[in-house]
Formats: C-alpha cells, sequence, structure tokens
C-alpha cells in the first residue's frame, strides 16, 4: 500500500509500505476513506517531536472502513464504517477508567507518533472496541474527519475545561482550526459573546462567518486593552487560549474577570510568565488539557442531530496520492485560505 | 476606647480614639471579646499594603458582643455574641449573590484595611445582617476566633478549590497558621495521605501533632524530588500553596500528579515562572481565590459538632491591652513557637 | 389607584384601592408598566391557595418603573425601570445565602399571595435590592414581564434541575407557558431532540415553531409508549413535567433512561405512584424546586444579547383597565389560542 | 470443585461440579480464598430472582488468587491476589464509558445470577481486566471480601448520591450491613450528625460503635417525628433508604429538610407512594442507583491507607465446605448478632 513516510525533519515521502496486519487480538485494519493534516504532523516535519522517527507513517486523524477485526473485537466487524480517534484507549488502566484516556497507560496518542498512523490507504489500530466509533450512516466523511482530533480538542480542552455558561462572555485567542471548533461548540451553550481575537484577518473573517459575535486583530498589540474596553472594565468569564505562545497567555491572564476560566488548548515549547501578583486575589480557574476524546459519543449525537456543523472547516479536498500538495497548501494556510485540507481514499 | 492604631510603615500605637458609631443603619457595633493577628497585619506593618492609611485601626479577625445594631438589621440585636467575618459582604450585589463575598462591590476586606478594625475595644461592622454570625454558645471564644479568616480561608481557597476527595494524596506547602488550617479542614474529606512541606521544623512538628501523615523539611531544595519518590513518580493529587513566593509555586508545579488540583492561597508580590512546556498536556487545574467566607455556617457547625478543632492553632494568649507584646511574639515565630497568638478583651 | 382585588373564591373586581406605601426602608414602590396572568391565579380564584385572603390585590408578575425607593435601597432610585421577581428575598438568611430564595426565611412566593401584588397601577417590593432587577435598555416589557416567573420556573425546575447536556433526548411533558418557556431555555444546552407531549394540539403546534423536534398528542393515552418506540426502547435522558397530575408524572416515570432525569415542575395536589420496584436500579435522579429566579440575571443577558426570545409566548396584550376580559381569555385558553396574556399600563 | 448450588426456591447443596474454565481470551479463572453471603442470596433462596436458575452456583462477593487468566488479559497474571467486583463490566459498551458499569451491555450483576458464581472454590470472571482489582498486600481477605459489593453499594448509591457534605445532618434509614457501610463512608465527608434508624436494637448497637451520633428505634411508628424534633422541625440533609419497603421510604420522605438528598438504595419489590403534594416545592432531589463499583480502587486505596475499616462488619467466620452453616446464621441474622458472615477456604 501507499503512505506517507517521515524521514526525518523536513523529509517525507509517500511511499510503498507493508499493508499492516493484526499483531494483537484487540486490533483492527481500517482502510482509509478520508485523512486530514493537523498542525502538529507540520511541527513533526520541523523536527520538533522526537518520539517520531524515521519510518513512520504521518497521521492521526481520519474515517474508514474495516478491513478486518482482531478475534476479541467485540464492537466492529468487516466492512463497519468507523470514525478514529486520534487517542488510542485501552479502556482498561487506572486513567481509562477516570476518563482521562489521553494519559492511557497502553495508548494515548500513539497513531502517527509511536505507531503508524492514518496518512496511508491502510492502518493499524489498537485497542479497537475503545479507540474506534461506529460512523453514523447520514453523516459524511469531512464531517467525520473534523472529529477525530480538532472538534473534541477544542471541545473538551477549550469548551468543557473553560465551563461556559449561557450568556457568558468568551474570548477566544487563536482562530485557527482548533480555535474555530472551539467557537462551533462553544455555541453549544449559547454564550452572549464569543470574541474571537488573531493577527490573520482571513481566519477572522471565518470566525465571523463561523458565528463569533466580533472578532480582533491582535497584530497591534492592543487586543487586551479592546477586550477590556468592550467588557466595561470586567474582562471575560471565560478566555480560551488556541496558540500556544506567551503572547497570546498573555491576552488570556489580561482578560479574565474576577472568578473566571482560562482555558488552555495550545502546544507550549516554553513555560509563561504567570502574574500570579495579580491573580492571586481573582478567584480565577487555569486548565490544561491533552484532549481525552471522551465527548466523541455526543460530538456524533450532535452532527447527526443537525446542531453541530464540523465540515464548515474544511476548505479544500484532494486526492489522497496528492498528499504531498495537500501539505504544502497547508503549510501556506494564510495565503491558501486554508483550514483544515482533507485526504480523499477513493 | 483603646485600639491598635497604624502611623505608618513600622508605627502604631495602642493609643485613645473615639468608639466607633452606627453610620448606616445596616451597620452593627460589636464589643470585641477576642482578636488575632494576621500575617497580613505584618505586612502592614511594613507598609506593603498601600490601602492602609495613618491612623487605621488595625485587625479583621474577631468575636464579641453586639453593643448596638442598625435599624435596618434584622438578624442581630444587643447582647448577641458574635463572629466577626474578616470579608464585609453586601448581599446585594451582583459578586455577592454568585457567593464571591471577596469581590463585593460594597465590601471585601475592609477591616482593619479601608475601614478601623478589630484590634480595639469596639468595631463598627457596616452590613452586619451578612457579615457577621451567630456564635453557638458552646464554642470557645478561641475556636470562633479561628473561623474569621483562617479557616474559612485555608478551607475555600486550599481544599474546596483543590477538591480533595477520599482516597487522595495532598501536599501542603507551607505550615504557617493558613497552612495548618488546610491541614485540619483537608481531613474533612478523608484523603489517604496529607504531606506538610515547610523549612522550620517546629511547625513541621506542629503539623505532625495536627494530623500531617508526612512531613518534609524543604531547606535543601529537594521537598519536590523527595514527594515525587513517595508517589512512585506519579505526584500528588491536590497541591496547596500556602506561602506565596517563587519557590513554593515552584514545588506545587513540580509535583502535581497528571489531573491534579494545585489551589493557590499565598498573597504573591511578584509573578512566576509557570511551565507550561510540561504542565499543557498534564490536564491540570491551578485555582486562585480570596477568601470568601461561604462556608463559615459549615465551619460553625462542624465545629459545634466537634469535627473540627480550630483552637488548636491558638499557641498564646494576651489581654487585649499587650498587644504590642503580642505583635512582637507573632512577629518571631519561629522561635517563639507561635501559631496563632490571641488577645482577649475581659 | 386601581387594582385587581380577590374577594374570595370566583369572586375578584378591578375595584379603587389605596396606593401602597413604604412600610420599610428596604421598600420600593413601583408603577406597573406591564403585567400578566398566571395559571396560579386561576388556581387562586378556584379557591385553591389558602394564604390568599379577601381583599388581596392578585399577581406576581411585571415590570415597571420605580416610583419610591426607601432610604436603604442601594440599587434602585426613582425612575429606573425594573423587573420584578415573583420570589421576595431578603438576602440575609440561611436560605437566601444558600441561593434558595424561594424558601427565604423573610419573602419567598408573597406577591399576590400573603402581600398584595402586581395586578394594579401600583406595588409595594419588600426587600427591593434583592427581589428587583434592573431592566436592560433595549429588552421589552413583554420579553421582561416573561422573566418574572415563567422563565425562570421553566429554566431552573426544569432545563437546570434535569442538567441538559448537548445531544440529550428532551421530552416535555405540558405545552403550556412553563413546558415552552422549558423547551424555549433547553435549547441553551443544544439537545439532539426536544419532544413537547400534550392533549392540545394548538400547544404542540407552537411547540413546533418553538423548535420542538417532535410533538406527541397524549390523549390516547399512548404517548409513553411512542417515546420508547421513538429512541428504540432507551427512553429519554431527561423528563420534564410541567403538568403536575398523576398521568403526566406516570408518562416521565414509563420513559426515563437509565442514567436519566427527571425534573418536577409541575404544582401537585395529591401524590403519586412511584414505580420504585422499576426504578431503584436504574439509576435515576428525581427533582423537584420551587423557583428560586436565582437565573434572572443570566436570562437577562440572554435576552440581550439575542439568544432567547421570551416574548414569543406573548399572544395577547390588553389594556391594564381590561384585566377582567383578559382574565376570561387566559381561562378559555385552548379555544383562544392563547399562552401568555399580557397588560399594559401605558 | 466444590461449590454451593441452588437447585429452585429454598434447595442448595454443597456439591462437586466442573472446575470453570477460561472461555473467552479475556476471562481469568479465580481460586477463592474468601467469600461471603449477601441478602440478595437469601431473596435468590426465596425464588424471587427469577434469572437464577437451577444449577447456578451462588455468591457475587470474594476474593483469591488468580489461576489462570486468558491471552487477551492485560493487568492479571497467575498468583495475583485480587478483589473481585459484584459487577462485571466489559468496559466498552456505552454506559461503562459512562462509568454506569452496573448496566454493562455485556456484563453487570452477572455473578451467582447469569454465570456461575463465587461461593464455590473456583470462578470463572468475565472481562477480568475490568472486574477484577489487585489486593494491596496488606489489607486483609475480610476487608477485600466487604468491597466485593456492600461498601461500593452503601457509598456509591448512598453516600455520594447522597452528595453528603461536612456538616450536613444525614439519617440513614436500616441499620443491616449495607446500611452500615453508608454509616462508614459518610464519615469520610465529616457530616456533623448520622442517625441511624432501625427496628432492631442490636443493630442499631452496632452502629453506635461505628459512628451513629444518634439511634432511634423506629418499631413504634414514630422514627420520623424524632427526626423532626432532633432538627427543630427542618428535617435532614440526606436520607439514605437502605430497606426497600414502603415504610422505610415514607420516613425518607416525611423527614428531609427543604434542599435535600434522599438516596435510595433498598431493592425495592412495589411501588410507593410519593408525597408530590408535600414535595413539590421543597427542592429535594431523590436518586436511585444500582451500585457501579466505579469507587472500588477508591476504597481500596482508603482502606489502605486506615481511612476506612470494612473488616468491622464482619461478625462470623465459618470454613467454605460450612457454607450451610453460615447461612443458616446469616438469615437468623438477629437472634445471631450477624452482621457480615464470610467463608473462608484455606
Amino acid at each position: 500500500m501507499k503512505a506517507l513516510v517521515y524521514h526525518g525533519p523536513g523529509k517525507k515521502a509517500w511511499e510503498e509500505k507493508p499493508r499492516p496486519a493484526i499483531q494483537e487480538e484487540t486490533d483492527a485494519i481500517v482502510r482509509i476513506a478520508e485523512t486530514t493534516i493537523c498542525g502538529t504532523d507540520l511541527h513533526i516535519m520541523k523536527g520538533d517531536v522526537p518520539t517520531v522517527t524515521d519510518g513512520r507513517t504521518l497521521g492521526h486523524e481520519g474515517v474508514g472502513i474495516i478491513e478486518k477485526a482482531g478475534k476479541s473485537v467485540m464492537n466492529f466487524k468487516k466492512g463497519d464504517r468507523v470514525l478514529i480517534s486520534c487517542i488510542t484507549s485501552c479502556g482498561k488502566c487506572e486513567p481509562c477508567k477516570k476518563g482521562m484516556y489521553s494519559h492511557c497507560e497502553n495508548g494515548g496518542w500513539m497513531l502517527g507518533n509511536t505507531i503508524d498512523g492514518t496518512q496511508a490507504e491502510f492502518v493499524r489500530i489498537p485497542y479497537a472496541d475503545t479507540s474506534l466509533y461506529h460512523a453514523p450512516e447520514k453523516v459524511s466523511d469531512d464531517a467525520l474527519c473534523m472529529l477525530s482530533d480538532i472538534f473534541p480538542t477544542g471541545f473538551e480542552c477549550g469548551v468543557l475545561n473553560g465551563r461556559i455558561k449561557p450568556g457568558d462572555v468568551v474570548a477566544i485567542v487563536g482562530s485557527g482550526p482548533i480555535g474555530l471548533a472551539s467557537l462551533l461548540t462553544s455555541k453549544f451553550y449559547s454564550p452572549s459573546e464569543i470574541v474571537m481575537i488573531d493577527v490573520d484577518d482571513g481566519r477572522l473573517e471565518a470566525a465571523k462567518e463561523l458565528g463569533a459575535t466580533r472578532t480582533i486583530n491582535s497584530s497591534d498589540g492592543n487586543a487586551a486593552d479592546r477586550v477590556m474596553e468592550l467588557t466595561d472594565g470586567k474582562g471575560v468569564d471565560v478566555a480560551i487560549e488556541a496558540v500556544g505562545i506567551p503572547a497570546t497567555f498573555d491576552i488570556c491572564q489580561s482578560i479574565i474577570a474576577v472568578g473566571g476560566h482560562i482555558a488552555n488548548i495550545g502546544v507550549f515549547g516554553q513555560s509563561v510568565d504567570l502574574h500570579m501578583e495579580n491573580l492571586w486575589s481573582r478567584n480565577i480557574t487555569l486548565t490544561t488539557r491533552l484532549v481525552d476524546t471522551v465527548t466523541t459519543s455526543m460530538l456524533l449525537k450532535s452532527v447527526e442531530a443537525g446542531t453541530l456543523h464540523p465540515e464548515r472547516l474544511v476548505t479544500h479536498h484532494f486526492p489522497l496520492s496528492d498528499i504531498q500538495k495537500a501539505y504544502d497548501t497547508f503549510s501556506r494556510a494564510k495565503e491558501e485560505k486554508a483550514l483544515k485540507v482533507v485526504l480523499e481514499n477513493k
């Protein structure tokens, strides 16, 4: 079969590789119907993720058809259409029992990281029963593919951890795919304002179309001041960090209201200066989280019911074999006006 | 009457002052029976709290007898024995309605700060109905006096915000009165381990007597390593910060388990370096809080029922007129083995 | 002034009465701009509410302008436009401090019950600071008038107690004004299905227009069976009881899924047969509640933000002086297709 | 091997039976070290549980040593000492993922019900990875055996569902093993009062020794009145139903305070009269639950830490081969002063 294989920083190839086989009776082999590229894949290509080694097939998102299921797999059989979770969960360890699949002692983020991933014609999924989801018939591949990672991430790390309530004023710093997934799932809880903040006007325009009540371009360094003006000096009830650098974290801590929640999603490569001299008395809550994908069933129900439209983030389609071109488009997201780029294997 | 009056950094006097009078019909005048000195009072004396100006009577803790109640006061009448909350709450503003009395728009921390306080023979309490509590007959003045500030603080900011559950491993960094109040109220939730960390062996000994399951002297800079050893490298479920400096905050962020809670109580004068590069994926929660004193009724019930003994933190008694000597003792806490020093007006 | 006065079962008169005056310094006098009639008012007229005695002005809902504020009133002054809560709350007693205003030891449901109410040109509001709300400028009287009682009731007793989550299947038994208020506020939490059940096709049609995903006429006694069919035998996540008779309660207990919530709103005059022989092992939660009106601020924010349109329940307008005609219309709700009937004093 | 086998109502035999073997690769075979008899076993013997058929080995509680583990079992190996959960959980279905193991689509209460149970020398445990727990070395068999069923039941259905808070007044109706397990685990949350109610003075005496602050013998039908007296007419914050008949349910609904929680544990064979005419406005919560055994790990940690002593409920020990005598003793609990009767296979 063909797969996109990592060969060290800056090097990847669409090349022939043996088809994956069942290794444990709890595995399943999935024929990929659609996959997509994550910002994390770009980080891997820069060499930022040392657990990814030469020879690894990339990708941790996707939808497909069960080609073969191990003997102990109970929930799935050959021919079932499935959503692949970016998090592999054994369902048997202490973290899994607590619903913290991200820290599964036998799984976690494995696909396209410590084992071969989904940017290929076939993929092996360990612990299939607890790492795959049945795809509802009427939900499109595009919508499903957004539920592998970015929607649970935006929802769990941003919206749920931020404990958004009806009537809240919410700010989301970062209007990329994850920030926009937070925006769309914020609306589940009917906040009164959703302020999107980014440096790219194109993405802010996308945010407006998707339901932001206000947008702020933070290029001039005054975003925090403008949020404080908008809120009569009170700040926001919930600030979602969806970038992962000190400057955007700073905006969050500057605009959070007394009693508010800062929910971090961003992947940080460095420490930040936390202004405890201001915050110690302000009754705030700051959370971090690696996505657990514990809400995937609920998100699927919402898509099926028509209360969530994740496919709205898909801006580009390519045949799977054009994946190198797709990476190129995705890496020039601003000029290509790209949000999520999907690869079809049809 | 006599009162302890602040006259600028380093200067205070036990001097004659006019007795306070009702200013608003919601006020009450309380004759002090017992008051105490807080670490914050020492900060004020250093000039660290600019809202406290020359001429201010110090003190925000105490128990006493209603001398006079304003016409609109419904819950109290002359002669009632009352506990004074360190937080004045109007009960009518948005923060008060949310139970965030600390940020009351008309009150908050006023006593011994923006209005005259409790280190005097009499004190005026604004919004008496929502800022005083009836003292149960069989509860001693010493016990009550501990419920003005340190027990609600240790409990709300540390224990409740830390969401301690039965079986949890808890670490409390700082074994002063607040840390010890957290220790005693932690036991409400039956954790399996309570590790107390401090640089003073005398205070650690006190902690042991009060129920710490382990103590660690952090003078050698290895406290975090020792906690990680104790917990087989997992870290603690809840870390309570009860000091307020970068070094102790650092211990907390170094020892927190995946999924754990860091609950800050410490008053910070500077920012800290938050290691988001480690924490972003660890599903942690960090909280800050100025005490709201929303749990005072519950603490009173627990003291009355004998499930909490706050008077165990009282190490020294002085007549109120010896308050200067009491400050001296309290400021040399280590050598005097002082925890809480109470002043009796009898 | 003129007021609608109760004179015993079946007897009421629109008659002259002295204008109310300030009795306590915490009172305010409000000039009514708009009021409405509640199902409870019809119960009173039947003689079902013994606390209402001859001579009482009826009504517990309304919006108006402050005519006079007592000296201790801090939040309001003459000329302020205000929303009147159906629940009077002192803000100082134990239940009020817990947010359970419905059981305020000094208030609770007083208006049009134990003191004169809002179906008059003027009304006296005790504890004005904690029983009135500032009306946002751009929110209409019709919308506000719905927030005195039915929206907090439908939301708190039904939606919040039912703990509706995104993706849930919700059934609301009873499609009168309260049930419809539950329907509209259910949507705050993005359930996947909202099934409305009633015996009146007109009301079910209204429910459809307001966003019900399905409606069931329960006249034939088969409503429970049809819900079970719709849900593949699983039942609903949340069942809201908005009628108050054994038959409708029965539907709720018959259709509740394992792990589900039954949230009662209905006013019951008799006991019900609770099928513990089925329910004991089904992990269900049943709640009751008298509205606390603790969410009024949040509802106001949502109306202001345009995420809630309570005025959609207003079907009829009358001048206040035509209130007898309005009662007549409201009491023949089915044939008049009446939901909420408002009275304007302009 | 030998096993206690059910042969229809009133008939059981300690007889030879083939040793169980691995049927699925997720099974484990456990050599029983200790087992016990549950009230439910007595119900089975009366013929009340139709799912139990002739030939079934009884028993759903126990501790033992892994004799053999199926190939897919990851967490356990031959020789491991294990606690057997009364609930079998596949860990893969929707209810299991929600932590509602009691309603596992592939498991639930199977042992000694739909498959052979633990009152035997060996037992087969399906889904071993998610249905067994490692036994901490220093915890005794007696303590462990209490954690198979009665402690998770008393804790989850009673204490957790009752949401007991520090300072609460709690009443537990029924002072049998389950009620006493609720009593002991109630203390995790430091209530101010725990009132135990029963008709048997011997059991009330046991309750006193285990920490009840008051006991009431309800034989005279006045228990509810006495609770109301004790609480100055307010009633209790939490009422736990640990019997399962209308009379005890009635006590709970009569004594519940405004805002309180009724947590049902009792197994009901009939419906009850729920006084909605009183309760509709009292803001109460009523819960039911079949034990999920989701807290087993936490209970194990607490036993290990010495904050819980479940072995205190063990009153009698018998050799496993004397199980018929043990049943006899347990069925005459009152005269034998029996709480839990354990069987040792040594």
